[in-house]
């Protein structure tokens, strides 16, 4: 080991974003499956469509971070 | 131990990527679940529809935590 | 002890992710249970219900929090 | 004491790590408590079944809040 | 003392620990006694109920923050 290095940056990075990326697709999908519990509790004969619509929008920033996520893994494995 | 090196860099990383990804899972599964726990209160004939989407969505939110957490796993080991 | 190195960067690693992690899972069961509670003196019949829901939630937050805490305490022992 | 070693960034990492384990353990309980509070309020009779919930969901935060300031024990006693 | 050493830091983290811990404490109890307060107004005949459900929540708060508070003594005395 001699001394600081480009990797070791390339490792806060991978931490940040690995972070980030969790907090970002936690707090968006947490609001559209809150949403999406209430609209069932108000009209339960929609839930099939409220359901599909939340897995399509959830699906899209789960895309998303996953995506963030292999970009961390890449500044890791790198 | 001769000086700060690129390993203790990604120490950090893991860090901050752990608590983050708490951070966002916590909010995003409390968003989720405190509507639930109305919802159900609001009707509770429509518990078992609200509960399974409560846990689609959470499992969702979990799993990218979980690929947050393996990164800062790591970022530890490595 | 000669200096800042790897170690030390660990260390604050770690208690980043000890305290992010408990704030996650602090707001995020505090949320729940709020809601759970709000939602028991509305309707209290649907107690059972509502108290299964929040457990179910609470444990998903709970198991990432404690993996969080894991890994700090790897990042302190390490 | 020969500058800044491994173990000054051990204290500010516990000091960050007890801070925040509060932090979110104060926003959580007192969440719950409030929602309790006014739940109580609103139906006397449901004293009873809110008390438990607030209990149970209380002593899971109380739990990983622990958990989070032994680990700021741990770095300040390492 | 020659310069910028482990003790400093080791303040720095009993400042920070010390302060978001009263910050954390500050808020729950504040949260829950505001809640108690409107609640008792609202149905003054469950004031019994309402203090003791307050009582039970800030203790969980405040035996919590006094051990941040100890974890910051730890720090200083250190």
């Amino acid at each position: 080991m001699e001394g600081l290095g480009n990797e070791g940056l390339g490792y806060l990075g991978a931490g940040i974003a690995a972070g980030l990326a969790v907090l970002g697709a936690g707090l968006g999908i947490g609001n559209i499956a809150g949403s999406a519990a209430e609209g069932t509790a108000r009209n339960p004969e929609a839930t099939a469509d409220i359901r599909t619509t939340m897995i399509i929008a959830a699906a899209l920033i789960e895309g998303v971070a996953l995506f963030g996520e292999v970009i961390a893994v890449l500044l890791v494995l790198k």
